[in-house]
């Protein structure tokens, strides 16, 4: 089968994917084989594929990347049950957790410290074929196209997360820095709740997203320190940053109520953590499989507009490079 | 009366404060006037004096410090119900709050952004007689000294304000960093929640405190990065800091287990936030009026040893001294 | 002035509540004087005027009755802060509270057990005059007309409270039995959280209205055991039950799912409670000030649709005996 | 092998279980054989036994009752991972789930709607040897016996599944009902939150162990209405009930505040319920393989005391009539 392999990370200027004939992988007990139908590209694919991550990932090389995934299932393996061939399935990041420890008994089988990731830790999507795990995958409701539903399983189940930290009321005022890929799921699901949402954001495209996806509000942050706007009418209840900047994890806190919630999708460093406002700081970085069921319910019922554009996938490296040039508006997905 | 003046901050050895003979205040609507019979010396207090939150703190000069205070009602001003001449009380660092925010009006009253701080924003217990607000002055319970029971004005408040945000439970490990005036309350409360506690300081004087309170492990942190030593047998669940210093803060996330949450009661910066650990980091500073009713009646069961020593008022700069070179073991208490 | 006094309750039929001339009330300290704008007539007027609550309720006659009412502040009492004449305010059941007890103090207020009740344990709205406490009255959104935001501060508030106790996510589905006063606006809050509705009541008029508000699905009560109904598509995580029956309670009870949550408005009894499911079972009456802030807020945004229908002041026992015979469709406001 | 049998239920008296001899189980795939070392009797053992539960209860005849069982790994089936032969073991009543629902993605594993239950819908305790799901089993720390370690998994996870739900702070006041089996471990676990602790029941066996165990205090509920005694000096904040009886859970939730919780274990209907008071009703059956292994940490650390005595299996019979008889103080348990 046609796969891209990560050989050597390094710029993607410089080529570090290659597609490649590789022989198809066979599905073990407990897995199914996917012809992929879509695969998002995640900016987070850019980061391994350039080595942002050595030494800890990608876990071995040569490595398939790709893990926002929809396929149809043309094999089972040994001991699967619930699932049959021909079933449209899609594939999240969490490609795998143990099953036994205190994270996976208790809802956070996310932060398992046994988990594999998706084209990470094992095989991704960036391939026309893909093993998965059968406890890990989800059915994808007809209504979805491939290339829409992709999207879903990655930035759809992180910014889900993300929103459902955030604990907000239809009275609260939550600002979402940063309207990519996750930032574009995580305004709607804000939307959902009922808040007032302010997005922030650098890039005239995605303030036109922002705008279209029904934003209550809109901020240029290149025009200089938000924090007065953000703070105008009402107070800020919270604030989710997907924008890669330390300088925006910091002005959100500035700009948060005091006991308010700041919701951290990026690594970042706090410069001044200011105690007596009595804020909170979370981490959110992947969702449940309960999550992603929920997610994909929601989109189900035609709520969630998911911004994405189909490629070939033998355009994987022109993706990730179009990503870097920060020239993408929604989401690039690949089409084998 | 006698009191304590802070004229002009300063290092304390030059003397910024000033026992001095001042009019006796006296209480306008709404307020009590208490004969003080003991008033906590507190490390903030020491801060406020030597300039270290100049220009916000003190909010005039020359102020009288000092924010647990136990007194006896002498006089009640107008509109004063359900309190009287003779009532033994306590009073917070929450002097008062205004009672129409959105805060106060949703049991965060310590965040009312016109709260007044007691020895910060209106004179405080460094003194022979003090005013307070009738709504924020609480009975002490008869089983309580003067001496023990000042301290559960701040430390003991401001102690189990921070255990509760942790969230615990008797199968949990928490650690608390800092086994001074607020530690070693906060020790109490988090033993009493059933969790295995674990005390690191540096002190050797506090690490035996720790130990007469029944911290389950005490770390003697001057021996190089207890990291390695607090995970050993179990996950850290939930950390404490009240030790001022980045660093100790900065070891307390490193310590933390993912989905861990960690309780700063100290100023400082978070280094490095590995967001995809989803860890929680909570500021902690001060507790409602509710909160202290509990801290009372806990107080009352004779469950708490505050460790606390008496010193006469006329001792105050003294005390801020000792406070200074770290020679204090429990809490010093002014006595007029 | 004229004003409706409930003299001796009995069938309203027999007309309990005379419209009479009445000495105007003067405002004590703390409070304000009101010219009545607009009042809701509740549903609860008629239990306490018909004599349901005997002898607990009213607290006393002649009572003027009504608890939800707009009006212009037409003089200030003594220590009146942050309020003027010509203000537009609105009043809650909720009229008082004591300040100082563990529910005011810790954001359940609304639990007070030496609250004063507007309308029934002090005068109330079925007037052209009446006094308010100055700490409880809300100002009035200018966007909102009077007969429009009157049943914001029973209904409004009384729905959405019972709405924040169901913890609902847009991927949940929710029931709400009964779409009357309360129940339209709980409907509108629970569409605002993004869950799936389903709005269930006997009456042809009531479904109209869940309808154009948007339920995702109405349920004819009337028709036969709702349950399987209910449950048909997927689970029903949470059900708030505002229409007085017991059946509808326990109908709700079993549709319920696993685990799920139950929000009851109304007195019942339960006549099996399955603790294996694990569910929950919630009071609700009232609300706080700060959620009221809150209905008002989301109000202001137009996002509220309140049917109502003015009468004026004089109709009161019209009003009263429409409700009676269940021929009202949104709420009537009695306009002096 | 040598087991009693259920074969048709009906009065302890009339012999419903047979100790027979029947072949020994084989651990299918994913499950292990387990030697029986202690088996707990439980009062459901004997609801069951005598038919209480007909027809959905017992799922087969004949079928081995005992849900709280010690064992030590005498065989694994296939695909057993993480397990040795030799290993000693606990299993709950909770016998598996389907690892696949949203409960049991969730961290509510124990309301999965295809779970088995040990001893009632799969073989249980009661004999010589049993299979388990090795996902299910616990490894038991080696500081208990066999008999005291037993009653963990039955009462041991009950008790901490009620109190969890009761959310108790060490100033709030909570009440038990019923000191048996569950009531006695509750009694514990809300010992170790730090509340102060009313242990309620008729028996002056269980008020004496009440006593024992550190309750603050113990009221005699033979003597009459307790609700005044329970409301005495404070309020009671929440209430757990394990006495089988209607009346208690009445009883309870009269003397709980406003706002207070109440947790149910067992079955019963609710007289009234006054929704005003915004009080919580919760049930609480069973907990999850997480809270078993919490237990079992809180047991670890010599925390709890498991009130048991040692019955030869043989005598199984006349346990089940004891306990119908009320005669029996702690747990008893069977050891082959």
């Amino acid at each position: 089968m046609k796969a891209f392999l990560l050989k050597r990370p390094g710029p993607i200027a410089t080529g570090p994917i290659v597609y490649s004939d590789v022989s198809c992988p066979e599905p073990g007990p407990g897995q199914v084989l996917l012809r992929v139908l879509a695969c998002g590209v995640c900016h987070s694919n850019l980061h391994m594929v350039e080595g942002d991550w050595l030494p800890s990932t990608p876990a071995f090389t040569p490595i398939i990347p790709g893990h926002e995934v929809v396929g149809r299932i043309e094999a089972l393996g040994a001991s699967v049950a619930g699932l049959a061939v021909g079933d449209r399935v899609g594939v999240q990041p969490l490609f795998s957790t143990c099953g036994r420890c205190a994270f996976c008994r208790s809802g956070r089988e996310e932060l398992c410290q046994t988990k594999e990731i998706t084209g990470e830790s094992v095989n991704g999507g960036y391939a026309e074929y893909m093993v998965a795990d059968a406890l890990f995958v989800h059915k994808v409701p007809e209504v979805l196209s491939d290339v829409e539903a992709a999207p879903l399983f990655c930035p759809g189940i992180t910014g889900y997360a993300a929103v459902k930290k955030a604990r907000l009321d239809a009275a609260d005022q939550v600002a979402i820095f940063g309207i990519g890929g996750v930032g574009h799921m995580a305004l709607q699901f804000a939307i959902l709740t009922g808040a007032r949402t302010v997005a922030v954001t650098g890039s005239a495209r995605h303030r036109e997203l922002a705008q279209e996806l029904g934003a209550s509000r809109v901020i240029d942050s290149s025009q200089g320190d938000p924090v007065e706007e953000l703070r105008r009418d009402r107070a800020l209840d919270a604030a989710l940053v997907f924008a890669p900047s330390e300088d925006v994890v910091n002005t959100a806190l500035r700009a948060l109520k005091p006991g308010g919630r700041l919701i951290v999708g990026v690594n970042s460093s706090i410069r001044f953590f200011p105690f007596a406002l009595e804020q909170t700081i979370v981490g959110s970085l992947l969702g449940t499989r309960e999550m992603m069921e929920r997610v994909l319910s929601i989109a189900a019922s035609g709520r969630l507009h998911v911004a994405a554009e189909a490629m070939p996938l033998a355009a994987a490296s022109d993706a990730l490079q179009a990503l870097k040039d920060r020239t993408v508006r929604g989401r690039l997905v690949l089409v084998p």
